[in-house]
């Protein structure tokens, strides 16, 4: 009877049991050991916490069961957890040895392990433990009618020790809402690097004491008070993030030089010769590096700036001085002669190295773009590698050449997610080339990388949807293997990460319908949302026009912006007509007409709401192209007569124009196979 | 032929007019003339401002523009207005007499007249000009291609100068983005006035520096920083908001007596005798009045708290006190036999007039709840009218007392937003009552009303879908002329004052489908949307059981969350079936079986969701009750056999049902019509 028993549980156990690949973890754990059994939740669940954590856990396990309440509607009784052993016979029990500190380098592993009635998180440190818990989140399951935990084992580590995300909150600013939940979403992807992106030809995005005239002046009105920027280190450090402070000079100068004209570098500066810049693009205003009131300014700036962030690092930015001002100055070019400089390059070594002390005073290191890499620069700095392709130059090679120079190197390169380019180009990034050999001491210098949100083409309204949900691949590309490169299994599991993101405050869902409706004019959104699940925004940097086209102070809710990489049914549509290619049986066909049948009632509906909606006009010359082009192919699946392959591939063409609306028809290439 | 060319040109003219009808005015202004003729909008469309206006109209206008090139497109070149006469040719002129004071009794009129190549607004203060701003922006129309103005000459002022609207942040905590996106949607609506409940049993929202207790100890983190709050106070100013905050005593006085035992009025109190409370109700806890530490203290408070707001009021609350406390404690007791107070309510105002030199000392008036009306409290305070039909009293009993025992008095009884109540009940709810006779001094004592979102049930997810667009309906009361009654025309308005809310961050809209996308677990949430356009929160006091169902740290993303007052397709089905018994043709049959067709489609859809989301379940008897019915009506409709009347009676009582997940069927007394 026992036996029996016991085979009858075991076959219910193995009906229920959930297999690895139905999970939908990320970033994917080092190793992840399904067992037999579940975990069922209720409304008596509750956490206790042992060992000798950072007061951070508490607060962060107290959101944790916020978070899963409001998954689950159960209402748990537990309120806010204060302290160490409180509920001792708690379900989830957390185990920390010692506090986390918040630097590179730190303990970030953990162990979880859930059978039928415990779950237990050991980790070293609560940063480990956190990570635990954003673990635990994702592994929620139901079976329809109650929610569980599958019993598992789970024993994780990160590959690399930055997994950072940057935000520019200078050429659009970000108000303090934006940055906090671009936090928590972060520390869902088990990321832990903000580099905060603050001053810049656009605005100066920081309250300054003992110069006032710059946040007064040349930020309209849009910069972080100090209290808000302490709220927002403590934020971070809560979620067991390091924030790294960005001030970029000698060039990106223009609203600085609107206050501070006297250590401008061009010819007889002086007030009103600098202002804030209203567009996009790279400017000449350059800090006058042979100037001594230069030094004592931004001495005093980051004697006021530094005591803010308790970070070990302070980026200087340093990219894009196009050296024009210095160029045309002969008190500069002067200098340089007298100092044996030999080029620009040399002179920004020079004000480079004027920096290195003021952050030593404080602390920190420096941090800074590609072009601070020169024989001079110390090796304490971090080297920030940004330029590629879109540079016309070899992706990696700076971090490469970082790495063998012997300076420890964080990738950007590949991870600009501004550009609107495939998810598969960032996930397939990775900061160690197969390619390129390296010892293992030059390996360990490579930190990791950074995802980079710059600001030109962003706003409040629409910057989430541009970090998110891409930004998870790349902190599965930082965390997870190297082996881990399957793009169905991610695109699959990207689909929950980006829904769970919503709970976090993330807007990328919600917005699109914002910006659908104002573009519709309050009508019906489902034509125009099937028109941004074929279309992309322009990619690289085609869609700003050379950074002419549009003002900072302009908000972007234009269709472009309800548009976003990785257009969802131009993915499926291809998978469509791939599997047609190979099999052309009626099943498959319909799986390809079925696009088009979609796309002609689209382009109908457009036309139709456009008569009360002038900002759809735009879009119609774009899905009347498709509708065209949709209406061939049917009318060919059909056997019926249809135009001459030249006139078809005129209207091809035409599905491939990059001058409409500040798109591209994503499914342009998958039309052409059927061509 | 200039006769020909005259005629043609008045019939293309009349042919584009557009009729007062087809504004989507809100609140409706007091006097508007639709003339000849259209101003077109286009890039080059600039703002001249000109008088002696407050710089508020700077950011104001800077903000219109924006908001005006969000909805058009447009990217507009003018970037910010600082300076007076700064585009003396600009198409939109704005001129101001004077500066306005936020206070109450200001001038806030205003005129607006377009003509085919000009706009001007005058207006004596810069707060008129800020309204006809937001007038202007309600005024804008499209032909299909391009966006203008219809030609209107608008007369404007306010019928009563308080246009309220009460959040409570203590319940629920509400952070500053919240207040401050509800602050733009109120000026938007032409409201002025803002107040702020911080203190409650549930929780202290200010930061102290003088007692830190206060917030570190009860307010489980979630306070407003002293410069959170200054920049509040600045925000509502630029908007011209007067923000009147409310500390509420002796009662509701749990979270401040976690920190201050000593001055309450329990017997023995002492260190843990008193706790922030998790739950809603009216609780015991008060302020002991005979204890003269409690005058300290308060006086302390106060001393802190009144430099942050340059209203003239204060609100002291002073409601609910149920004097249980105090008739327990025998010392209490023989102060009151001492001081030869009758009862609780004399020991109350003895309380009250402790506060009103504390408060005068900052130039404040007191204003509070109705208990304070006592024939001691001086005639400058404010009365605040709140309790009605819900409390067994008569409606706008104490408003009409209180000016005529010579109060100004404030409205806000029938304004209780959080009730769930239908839009018509808020809309028809005058503060002047045709019914009672009033000399034009005590009508001149009711300033006005407010809507009051006490926040039991309201989280920052769900909060504005509980506000908007309901409380448009309270602004054009207090706003428009009392003939402004018709509903057909309020509900075509609302449609697009709830749509243009969301370009000011206002989430009614957006946030709706974040909580149904959590319900079904990232499915389809067409059914669950459809269900929700048919139910409604269960309304007063029934949804919370007394205040014992819900945690006040619990999330709220329940179906009931998603829900709101006037079901959208309950008001249109009540329509369809009132046609249809009018004239029971096939068309208009056609119009009420559509509805059946669709439940019982959207009830098979949501059994089909449920086998994945949990949350679907609670749902499922009560939308099987409507799809069942529907059945019947169907077979009924076809001549087919159908039940007898008893089984469906049962049957739609079963539709009547106010147990299933917090929710009512809002076409259940329509159905009852059909039966």
């Amino acid at each position: 009877m026992k036996y029996i028993l016991f085979l009858l549980l075991s076959v219910f156990i193995s009906n229920s049991q959930i297999k690895k690949e139905q999970l939908d973890l990320m970033p994917w754990p080092q190793k992840v050991d399904l067992t037999a059994g579940t975990f069922a939740l209720s409304k008596n669940f509750k956490v206790n916490i042992t060992g000798n954590p950072d007061a951070r856990i508490f607060i962060g396990a107290t959101r944790f069961l916020r978070r899963l309440d409001g998954r689950t509607g159960l209402f748990f009784e537990q309120d806010f957890l204060t302290k160490i052993n409180e509920v001792p016979e708690a379900q989830l029990q957390i185990n920390c040895t010692r506090s986390g500190k918040i630097e590179i380098n730190e303990n970030e592993s953990y162990q979880l392990s859930i059978d039928s009635n415990k779950i237990v998180i050991n980790a070293e440190t609560d940063l480990g433990a956190l990570h635990g818990l954003e673990t635990l989140l994702q592994l929620l399951q139901n079976d329809g009618t109650a929610f569980y935990f599958p019993s598992v084992n789970i024993t994780d580590s990160p590959r690399f020790t930055w997994r950072g995300l940057m935000i520019d909150a200078a050429r659009h600013f970000q108000p303090v809402d934006v940055i906090k939940r671009n936090l928590d979403a972060m520390a869902a992807m088990k990321m832990n690097v903000f580099h905060w992106h603050l001053v810049d030809d656009q605005g100066w995005r920081i309250e300054m004491k003992n110069f006032p005239k710059l946040h007064e002046l040349a930020s309209d009105g849009n910069y972080y008070t100090q209290e808000e920027i302490k709220g927002i280190v403590k934020y971070a450090d809560d979620r067991g993030i390091l924030i790294i402070p960005e001030i970029d000079v000698p060039g990106h100068a223009s609203a600085i030089l609107s206050v501070f004209p006297e250590i401008g570098s061009k010819i007889d500066n002086g007030v009103g010769s600098y202002a804030v810049e209203r567009r996009s693009g790279i400017f000449n205003a350059a800090l006058d590096p042979t100037n001594p009131k230069t030094y004592e300014v931004l001495s005093a700036i980051f004697d006021a700036v530094c005591p803010l962030f308790p970070s070990n690092y302070f980026h200087i930015g340093g990219d894009e001085n196009n050296g024009k001002e210095w160029n045309a100055n002969p008190k500069i070019q002067e200098f340089k002669k007298k100092h044996n400089l030999a080029n620009n390059h040399d002179l920004q070594t020079y004000f480079n190295m004027q920096l290195v002390p003021m952050l030593k005073k404080h602390g920190k290191n420096v941090m800074g773009w590609e072009e601070i890499m020169t024989k001079d620069m110390t090796k304490d700095a971090i080297i920030h590698a940004w330029r590629g392709t879109n540079e016309g130059l070899a992706s990696g090679g700076s971090l490469i050449a970082a790495a063998k120079n012997g300076y420890k190197t964080v990738l950007s390169n590949g991870y600009y997610i501004d550009l609107m380019l495939s998810l598969e180009s960032h996930y397939k990034n990775d900061p160690i080339s197969k390619t390129v050999l390296l010892t293992p001491e030059e390996k360990a210098r490579i930190l990791g990388g950074e995802a980079a949100m710059w600001s030109e083409l962003v706003t409040p309204l629409n910057i989430d949807s541009r970090i998110w949900p891409r930004t998870a691949a790349i902190a599965e590309r930082l965390w997870s293997d190297e082996s881990v490169t399957d793009m169905v299994s991610l695109r699959k599991r990207l689909k929950t990460v980006s829904f769970r993101l919503e709970e976090l405050g993330i807007t990328h869902i919600r917005n699109k319908e914002v910006i659908l409706r104002n573009i519709s004019n309050n009508q019906n959104t489902i034509s125009l949302n099937d028109f941004t699940n074929v279309c992309e925004p322009l990619k690289n940097y085609t869609r700003n026009g050379g950074g002419k086209k549009y003002f900072m102070f302009s908000p972007l809710s234009l269709f472009a912006d309800a548009c976003a990489s990785d257009a969802s049914d131009a993915i499926d549509f291809d998978t469509a007509v791939n599997k047609y290619l190979k099999d052309k049986n009626i099943e498959n066909q319909k799986g390809v007409t079925h696009f088009f049948e979609k796309w002609i009632t689209m382009n109908t509906d457009l036309v139709h709401l456009s008569t009360n909606a002038p900002l759809i006009q735009p879009l119609l010359p774009l899905s009347k192209s498709l509708s065209d082009i949709s209406k061939q192919f049917l009318l060919r699946f059909d056997d019926q007569q249809t135009l001459n392959p030249t006139i078809l591939n005129d209207l091809l063409e035409q599905c491939n124009s990059k001058k409409q609306a500040d798109v591209e028809l994503a499914v342009y290439s998958s039309l052409k196979k059927l061509l």
